[in-house]
């Protein structure tokens, strides 16, 4: 099937005109000039300008890049937050032909030296407070030839060995706000990310122009986004372009709202600049939801954030977390699903208007579903032979995904090999499909526990015990057992005064309503925090090596 | 510029995936199978089936066309009404890598045997109605192999000499509900459209898949379609795809209303099913939108369409009709601009954020304007050197459009040169764009009346007369002035039973408020009807000729 392009008769369509990511900038520049982003600085207080400065900007920063010697076809390396400075980064370095290796300041030093030098940077744009991130690790960036620091401060205030160091500010006010955009072939590369969490090295995805310029409409339309909307960036820019929200917000000239370095610890922060600019838009998991609900659950007046959309990912949202924000700040929790490898939206749950008048109960069932598939992407849900499995809600099968923003490989890796599929890439992700199209992730195919000759979904456990009130947080893996092959094993973090006494007991009986016996965890073990990844996941790969003997000693 | 494409560093993106249109109607039918299409039928009844059933008649239709023997590439003729059958042909002609040719049921003879000889069109499909409209061509028809009757009845109903004549539903109730669609390189054309309304012969515009996609996108983004949606399709579909408005339908998942055959003179049926079928989006020009008003108005109770709207085109919507639509049904009426070389949408006119409280007077004022770039699509306002002209509202210049869906020349046609510019093409409408980035069409380049060396704008002159409420439509041309050199001519029809007497001296005193002397018409004619082109518009064309030693004999 590949390359087996039929041609047919030629148009008239100006078909070689490029997709390229800087024209949704230009646009809003041009259109939208007035409209407002406001991003926080590490002194708490706010940055303001519109889409005409930040464009201004963006062209300085493109005259600096070359006066730099970045070329088109380098590689730049971020290290930032989720600021101004860093979308400024994403439509520059892409714009003028370089692609923007996005660091994750969360994996180890191994890794992150893994990835700049696998993609070649040879220039890094890193904040501040992240130098001590890139210090120790820097004798070993063979191809880095300099460091560009994000700060408002002085370069002389930044103590650190780097070098050649450059102020970031200091390039922008010696250059012009005028640049030629080159018109680019839209297969280029315009960032890459790599994936971690699985084993191995981090893999590398190399997204298009052509890739980020469609999945920036498909998200616009999934997500009705408009010039009324007020959208903040919570994911991680530097984890697959924050889902590339905020490109979303850009193309259709909405207010933008960066709420720089933040964390779950102090949620406070997050939840004012929601209320404080009006957000209609957001995103992230529910690692970083949670605290702000329970935040917002102190707050003595509630904001009313009606028609505020909550875009969630990485793990499923818990229902008490949905009603929550419903309830109290009347703001919906969209479930949405996706990957490094697929930009990454796949799915998005939306209540199809036929089934609007299903109980209430069967809504809440539903909106815990990774949703319906993207217009524009192909999904399949096969089973081991590579058939379809039936639209049933029940049969598991493995989640294929092919399209224009879904990679076709790994970055120089031999590892492709194994990920792809017919054109597909496999999620590795276990899914049913119902009869109404709706897509259930029901587990990762490594994380489903083999027992006896029969599967037990560690997420269909996990998500039941954090039903309890007494629960905050609870992974379930499966571990090495001498007679079933595997067995359940789940780690449960309590509710900070709940109230209730949550014993072994406990959660057994709680579980026992709805799971069969064999399916029932052979020990639960209280713990303080669960392992998780950069990307707030939990780290199932590190509990499995920590209690890989539990049941065998 | 052209063909100087920089590329960068590869991507690994699914870069070779094509935008085909077929993955819109594939995508309706495996994620929104039981959203309902709803089509009027000849004796009145409505035909309701839903996307899954499309697609399998689609699936029918394809192999029903590769027995006939069409190949991709092969140019295949449409005559239909708006209809579901039109919505099939459109996506299964394409799909399997033909060209659906849009043929006007209203330009001439001569023109309309032009535009299928000179597309090489070899199978013709005419609705039942439309058959005589053929007939009285077939002879010249050169190429055209077979006829394809769209109808209910029995084909031994159709009396004509049409040979050899086929059964559109006999040769889909013979064919299995399975195709493989091939993989169409995205710049195969999909469809053609012939303009009109210019001098000489028609000129092709052949649209790509990657066109179509895209406009499709966009044009979903800017009028915020979603699921919720329901979408009626008023502008005829043989006329740039009926401005590809139940294309985004299909993209969304939105239920589709095809009126069938309607006419301005028995509004009726459309507002019937506006109100019964709860339309939410729906596309025309003020010709049919302001006997719909008059329709309402006359009716007892009238319905809430609060949430409905009115994509209008073609001409400026006069206040009285959008304020009609919003106080009588709640309707809102947005201007829209575009052409058939554009696919056609250029332009949107939303209210910005930004000016959601200038006065209540400036923003009727705004309305009237075409509005915003969408986005992707580049536009430039330029003077007679190519120089941008200031955002100032009142600077004229010619308004430049290029980018994926704005055709690059005309196919096989020698008048290709004149129309294009640095890759842009040129509009020839003459255009003013204000500091807060709407432009607006001040008039047709060549229906400028040019008097002593000043310009004076037809349409100002047009749309003030027909804001005096005693007037139902006005037309203002520009005529040879042995004096001046042109002179304007208002050309009026007046509005029946508005209890208001109005003479000449009515009009040019009306006029005199807002005009200068010398900008005012030297003579207004009483007529019963305006000349119109065969989409609606004001055919000044006509009118000059008619009209054309008026101030000279």
């Amino acid at each position: 099937m590949e390359n087996s392009k039929l041609m047919g008769c030629p148009s008239t369509s100006g078909d070689d005109y490029q997709l390229n990511l800087i024209a949704f900038l230009r646009h809003a520049a041009n259109t939208y000039p007035e409209v407002e982003i406001v991003s926080k600085k590490h002194d708490g207080s706010l940055f303001r300008y519109n889409y005409q400065e930040a464009y201004q900007r963006v062209k300085k920063l493109a005259n600096a890049l070359v006066r730099l010697g970045v070329k088109p076809g380098d590689r730049v390396g971020v290290l930032d937050w989720n600021t101004h400075r860093y979308k400024e980064l994403y439509f520059a370095i892409s714009g003028i032909g370089a692609v923007l290796v996005q660091i994750n300041p969360r994996i180890s030093n191994e890794d992150r030296s893994y990835v700049i030098n696998h993609s070649n940077v040879n220039l890094i744009f890193v904040d501040e407070l992240l130098v001590p991130v890139i210090e120790p690790i820097a004798a070993e960036l063979k191809n880095v030839e300099g460091y560009v620091v994000l700060t408002d401060n002085s370069l002389d205030d930044i103590k650190t060995g780097l070098k050649p160091l450059y102020s970031y500010e200091d390039l922008l006010s010696r250059e012009e706000a005028n640049y030629q955009w080159p018109e680019l072939d839209e297969k280029s590369a315009y960032s890459a990310c790599y994936t971690s969490g699985t084993t191995g090295k981090p893999k590398g995805v190399y997204y298009s122009h052509r890739n980020i310029y469609l999945h920036t409409m498909s998200l616009a339309t999934a997500v009705s986004i408009s010039h009324d909307d007020v959208v903040m960036q919570i994911v991680p820019m530097f984890h697959a372009q924050g889902w590339g929200v905020f490109f979303s917000a850009v193309m259709m000239g909405a207010k933008l709202v960066f709420p720089g370095r933040y964390s779950a610890e102090k949620p406070g922060p997050l939840v004012q600049l929601l209320i404080e600019e009006k957000v209609t838009v957001s995103c992230g998991a529910p690692a970083i939801f949670m605290p702000m609900l329970e935040h917002i659950k102190k707050l003595e007046v509630k904001p009313n954030l009606k028609g505020l959309r909550m875009l969630c990912g990485a793990t499923e949202p818990p229902k008490a977390m949905m009603e929550g924000f419903r309830d109290l700040i009347g703001a919906e929790i969209v479930h949405v699903y996706g990957a490094t490898e697929t930009t990454p939206l796949v799915t998005i749950n939306l209540l199809k208007p036929s089934l609007i008048n299903i109980p209430e109960k069967e809504k809440w069932e539903l909106r815990k579903k990774q949703g319906l598939p993207l217009v524009g992407i192909e999904t399949l849900v096969v089973d081991s032979e590579g058939r379809e499995v039936p639209r049933d809600g029940k049969t598991t099968g493995e989640l294929l995904i092919k399209g224009p923003w879904v990679t076709k490989s790994y970055y120089n890796d031999t590892r492709s090999k194994e990920a792809f599929v017919n054109g597909y890439w496999r999620s590795g992700d276990a899914a049913t499909i119902d009869e109404n199209g709706y897509i259930k992730i029901t587990d990762r195919f490594k994380d489903l526990v083999k027992s006896g000759g029969e599967w037990i979904s560690s997420i269909d456990l996990e998500n039941e015990i954090m039903a309890h009130p007494g629960v905050s947080e609870a992974a379930v893996v499966g571990l090495p057992h001498p007679k079933w092959e595997e067995r359940p094993l789940a780690l449960v973090v309590l509710r900070e005064g709940s109230g209730e006494e949550v014993t072994r007991e406990t959660i057994i009986n709680f579980l026992s309503r709805r799971f069969a016996k064999w399916q029932l965890p052979d020990d639960v073990i209280f713990v303080k925090e669960i392992p998780k990844t950069s990307v707030g996941k939990f780290s199932k790969k590190r509990i499995r090596e920590q209690y890989k003997g539990y049941f065998l000693d």
